[in-house]
């Protein structure tokens, strides 16, 4: 249980803290690059908002528009070359996972020379991690990746259809402002995939982090009682600031470092999902509900024990007469039903995936996080074919 | 549920970690302060080691011993001399809670030019809150205040006899450096104590703070939870590492912001200790012992569903055929006896405290922390009489 825990970001949440953008921004410079997606900020009226408060505190900006789900490592290099000859000094990402992601790599990549590329971990010899980026502000509009207060950034490269990550102490946000009002307008099915995402990210955790962590097993649990029980309600009813508030916190606290603390953890289920969300553009929710459950069932032979706690705790599902696996698999399956009643997919047919590129998708799996035998890291580490049997469970 | 969360300090957790003391010092500065208590790091050989980690980094030291339990301002004004004398430029605690706390005041008063005492909330007119300090190394020997990662300080003035905090953005420490080894050879009664402090710093929040706060109410019950079950070990056999580490980790995260983030915590029940230790210097923790048992039988009457919560969650007492105050009763209870179980105090009698003084703690309890109405802040909030019902309660 030795680690180190670092995570310097302020957070400012609720509702209505939108409108303090512009002294944030302030603190960080006078020019600002505002990145956002498809467009729903202009729709919704917030980027007309935000922009106000930058204008009233005298910050000035540039924009970049249309990060695509699944942000492309090109929208990284467009960003930063906007970001560059506008003379912008601090960068404000206001949308969802992808714009953030995005706009955290193009705070690096505005200094550095190189391609930004070589920042994203997809096996090349020398990995650059970013040791320096403009500040970054994050303003999230959908509560899913928990982008906003940690270090990671996740993008995809389309003309190598490789979808990998970068971890750096400098893409820490300086100032993370959540405003759940600005989430009422998600529709139901990413508002499903975002509650699938945060759960996910405690799953990694709480199945492949090391043993004896039983203070980051109550959080994660904690997280995870909560996400199914206000993302149940934030699904039925979007205009609820409750539950959508409830939702948003607990996207953030279940990859802001506070429940892996310690742990270890490997994100097998996230590096097979990117293989897939690389290839065919699915919503990596979406992508997660199917693999997550199919990975599950894998996982839990290896480790019975800990799938029978997580049906106790999260399910209370009783134990009477039960054999580990049993209960494990009976939780698995809780779990699945849960995705399935808010809505999310959890077959590959349902994404429109079918199995020619099953050998493809697992050799993508394997790039980055594996063993000194090319095994996916997590509990157990999986080989290819252990990838491939898995994917065809989801069929 | 609106509020800022801002924790910069770099956490370094785990047996051996004494021995990067240096080369983490070195970042800060080329002297440094070493602050103890009362010799019992010299006793143990920590102090030997961890000045030969700084002069393998070349970092020379100056030293400020004898640190008493329940600080006092007279120490913090003697260390800052030393400390600008020697020309430090970078402050090492290495020791419990009051060497920790102490150190903090410090390292802000070594650049504040007026009396120390100022910066302690006493009820002045103006209240000096620092905005700048050397940097802060803590290197905790104790589990219990969370202090090594959190930006708060209790000092007391044994002119005034009044014990109370600070709380300031520059006292957050720039590196905890935790190693549990260094808790081994705690005394048995020193370890309850500290069980029972960092017990109360989550009840705080989870009894006073705002409604509407699930994922928190599961993060404070987790602590407890394992407060609970690694204080029984730890207490039972000190060289058990895991039940050290787990307890020190448990005191990290009950003080650190996670448990408390948006809950709004007040903390009457350390007001009310904080007023009998600055008269009878009792240890801490054992004044918390006693004091929290007896408000917690106050606090259940405004608020009983509360108390249920906590019995059922923590206890696992049934709820069948039990309205809520008689549960919560018993939730408490089985928390009284927890604390006995382990070896803390329960009543004021063996403290060696009787009622002579009871209007005076009264009064000085709502020192600071009050009302409009002069009512210690709380759920609910208490009047002077209320207090010395409490404590005659706990006679």
């Amino acid at each position: 249980m030795n680690f180190e825990f670092h995570n310097p970001t302020k957070l400012i949440f609720g509702a209505g803290t939108l409108s303090r953008l512009g002294p944030v921004t302030r603190e960080y410079g006078q020019k600002a690059l505002i990145v956002t997606g498809g467009g729903s900020v202009k729709r919704s009226g917030a980027f007309d908002r935000a922009v106000a408060s930058l204008t009233d505190a005298g910050v000035a900006h540039a924009e970049c528009t249309d990060v695509e789900p699944n942000p492309r490592i090109t929208s990284v290099v467009r960003g930063a070359r906007i970001a560059r000859e506008a003379g912008c000094e601090v960068i404000i990402a206001l949308g969802g996972g992808s714009t953030m992601d995005a706009a955290k790599v193009m705070a690096a990549a505005v200094l550095y020379a190189g391609d930004p590329w070589d920042m994203i971990g997809h096996g090349q010899e020398h990995w650059h991690i970013p040791t320096q980026a403009l500040p970054i502000i994050t303003v999230p509009t959908l509560a899913a990746t928990g982008s906003e207060m940690n270090c990671g950034a996740v993008i995809s490269n389309d003309a190598t259809k490789v979808k990998s990550f970068v971890q750096a102490e400098c893409l820490y946000p300086k100032v993370a402002l959540v405003d759940p009002e600005l989430t009422l307008t998600v529709p139901k099915d990413q508002t499903a995939y975002g509650v699938c995402d945060l759960i996910t990210h405690v799953t990694e955790g709480y199945f492949n982090g090391v043993d004896g962590t039983p203070i980051q097993d109550r959080f994660a649990e904690g997280v995870i009682i909560n996400a199914i029980e206000w993302g149940r309600r934030a699904v039925a009813d979007g205009r609820d600031l409750d539950a959508r508030a409830q939702v948003q916190w607990a996207s953030i606290v279940a990859l802001n470092g506070w429940v892996q603390a310690g742990v270890g953890m490997v994100p097998p289920v996230h590096m097979i999902e990117h293989a897939l969300s690389a290839h065919h553009d699915i919503p990596h929710g979406a992508g997660l509900a199917v693999v997550n459950p199919a990975w599950m069932r894998f996982a839990a032979r290896a480790r019975p024990e800990r799938f029978a706690q997580f049906a106790q705790r999260i399910f209370g599902l009783s134990p009477d007469g039960k054999d580990a696996l049993t209960l494990g698999l009976a939780g698995i399956a809780a779990y699945e039903g849960f995705l399935r009643e808010i809505g999310c997919p959890t077959r590959l047919s349902e994404l429109g995936i079918g199995d020619a590129l099953f050998e493809a998708y697992a050799k993508d799996a394997v790039l980055v996080v594996h063993d000194d035998q090319g095994r996916l890291l997590g509990r157990p580490p999986m080989t290819q074919d252990d990838i491939v049997a898995v994917l065809r469970a989801a069929l």
